[in-house]
């Protein structure tokens, strides 16, 4: 019914009808790539966007809110790093909205068809002349190449060391649509949520043909199940936003309850999980990634609450960057999560080695340990034996880099 | 009606009628002291006491709870520092047990007034010679000399880097009470609690004449004011215990609902916050004591919610670490604490200076905000203006030094 397969050097750009740029406007001090612009051709662009959660949204958060509620289509996407624009009060907004102004009369798309995002030092206010200089430089740079995608992807970067970006191809309902994405992300990552929203900067390009409704639940489910399953510091963002433009120009209609509207939803997961699995491996300084499951935990809640205490820990992120399998740091976290179970009766496993039996050592030899957890990535699953639910979460190590990056991104 | 006083010099020996002893019984492979004794020379001592609520409690707490349930009286504290017999199943409550059994036949006092704590790495199982040795050595060693009570203060360290002891006298009732106690940890220290709970060891020495349940109430409600205000990591142990013994040796007796009770609860408050605010000095790897105060927030629940999101964000803490004034993290953290409050309204403060004036930055030059979080000490307060209600937690920097120690304690 339907086949899906990844373009491993696609992104934005691989979806027809989709162009974009990345240029230096100099939001960065260092002189690298600050600007990206993101532009559908066709005029009928429907859109969707999750956010963050965080009470401070940030301006280009605020102002993209009121797209996603109500303008009907989106044509551009302008993205700066550098500064965040957040915590700027009305000035921000002002700010945000006067970016959309700037972008309108440039591009000749009314404002409520464009969307910003921003990323960076929170409490600074944009620089106008440097929004109309990326533009200025971003628009005659527009290309539907694969290159132009990738510029785009580098100049939304702030603390990442590689760009992430990823395409794909879905056969469905008779004909193809590819779905393109770029996301950005590697400190202020952190999944828990109270209500849905993303955790990073990530825009989706599609040329599959999906009414706003439909698209808005898709994104919704799928950032639940791939951004929001991430974390690298536990500190959620005042900026994080994910916006997917759907252009309709592969001619495929995805409506919904059908079996292609299933296949579409899952092929975005695909690209999503993609994203945010590079995203944890990029974490500021991070060393390793791990998966933690939880199973058989009493219900949902208890399960992610389970494995966000685990993966959170800051003495189980050490001990992973030391290559230390000490997991009474891991059952620690879980006794202390909040949820219900008997820790007489939990099980314990570093990938396939059992670490913790009823409670207490399994007794699987410290060196066969020590190797479990000493490669770039593996899974901790934790069994509490209390119910049939599931969770999990991709984290990654905390180590002197991570410090080293944390301590001195200000100054 | 009361005057309080702190003996500096003072510990738990500094209380007329108990007696300690702090030796090396062998359990740290660094040969140093890693056993404690704790011994009231009066029959009829009161006690109370209370304990981590991380569901995989180790064997010590459990046997303890059955004492502060069951047992009429409590004559000793038996301490070891570098296995904290956690998640050792039914071998490790044999174990705690048989510490109590051993210890009863060298001591003369029955096993049920005898209690028990544990502290070091998880997982391994309390060899019972080392047990008998400690007591072996410690018994004859007992002594109510001050130096005795630091032997015993010594003896309970792991990665604390000095020992906390701390004395107090309180003249009421026409007579006068001494308050001695002793704690240690540095790691592992969270005050996020479900229950009321304490976050480390910690072993409290008065000679008032207290019957239990106001003994228990009393501390109850003070640790809930000073060990559950701290957090160095946010992880909370499988093993923290505060224990309170009263041997009634002053004549002074303190009775339920009068103004004694309440200067002796200030007083138990002020020796358990003394020492709550040290060990949060010496939390692993510390160079910075932050204190973390949301005021007007709308609830209790809010004002918690906030002060314990900034006080354990990991990019707050990094930035601290690093002279950065970077308040951008302390609103984010704000915003997903998931208290309720406007954030166009919310100002914050680092010691005087304005930071954050209605959600912007409130203009105080840079320089004067790195000049106010360079200092080993500061506070950050964080107004919300939706209600009257506050909270503080006292909270530490992450350096390089504290991801080294846990990257490398358990090899």
């Amino acid at each position: 019914m339907s086949s899906f397969k990844f373009i491993e050097a696609g992104g934005i750009t691989s979806v027809p009808g989709f162009r974009a740029a990345g240029v230096t406007a100099g939001f960065k001090r260092s002189g690298a790539p600050d600007f990206a612009l993101v532009v559908s051709d066709e005029a009928e662009t429907e859109f969707a966007g999750v956010f963050t959660s965080c009470l401070f949204a940030a301006a280009p958060v605020r102002l993209d809110r009121e797209r996603v509620r109500d303008s009907r289509r989106l044509r551009a996407v302008a993205i700066n790093s550098g500064i965040a624009n957040a915590c700027t009060g009305e000035q921000g907004m002002r700010a945000a909205r006067e970016s959309c102004r700037i972008a309108s009369e440039l591009l000749g798309f009314s404002p409520e068809e464009i969307a910003v995002a921003s990323t960076g030092r929170i409490g600074d206010q944009l620089d106008m002349d440097l929004i109309r200089k990326g533009l200025e430089l971003a628009i005659p740079a527009l290309s539907g190449e694969e290159r132009a995608g990738a510029d785009a992807a580098r100049a939304i970067m702030t603390t990442d060391t590689v760009p992430k970006s990823i395409a794909a191809t879905l056969e469905v309902g008779g004909g193809k649509v590819t779905i393109g994405a770029m996301s950005k992300g590697a400190g202020m990552i952190n999944p828990t949520l109270k209500a849905l929203h993303a955790t990073m900067i990530c825009v989706i390009t599609t040329d599959a043909k999906i009414a706003k409704p439909l698209l808005m639940e898709m994104l919704a489910f799928d950032a639940e199940n791939s951004f929001n399953r991430i974390t690298v510091d536990g500190d959620m963002s005042t900026n994080d936003t994910v916006l997917v433009l759907a252009n309709g120009r592969s001619g495929v209609e995805i409506l919904p309850g059908t079996p292609e509207a299933e296949a579409f939803r899952e092929a975005l997961g695909d690209v999503m999980r993609n994203l945010a699995r590079r995203m944890v491996g990029d974490g500021e300084g991070a060393t390793k990634l791990v998966t933690v499951e939880v199973v058989n935990a009493r219900d949902a809640a208890d399960a992610k609450l389970a494995a966000e205490a685990v993966a959170n820990s800051l003495l189980c992120k050490t001990a992973w960057f030391g290559n230390d399998p000490n997991w009474g740091r891991v059952v620690a976290a879980l006794g202390y999560s909040g949820a219900q179970f008997d820790p007489d009766r939990t099980d314990v496993f570093f990938g396939a080695l059992p670490v913790v039996k009823a409670g207490g050592p399994a007794g699987t030899p410290e060196a066969e340990l020590v190797k479990a957890v000493s490669g770039p990535e593996f899974t901790i699953r934790c069994d509490l034996r209390a119910g049939d639910a599931e969770y999990w979460v991709w984290t990654s190590d905390v180590s002197y880099e991570y410090v080293k990056i944390n301590a001195d991104y200000h100054t």
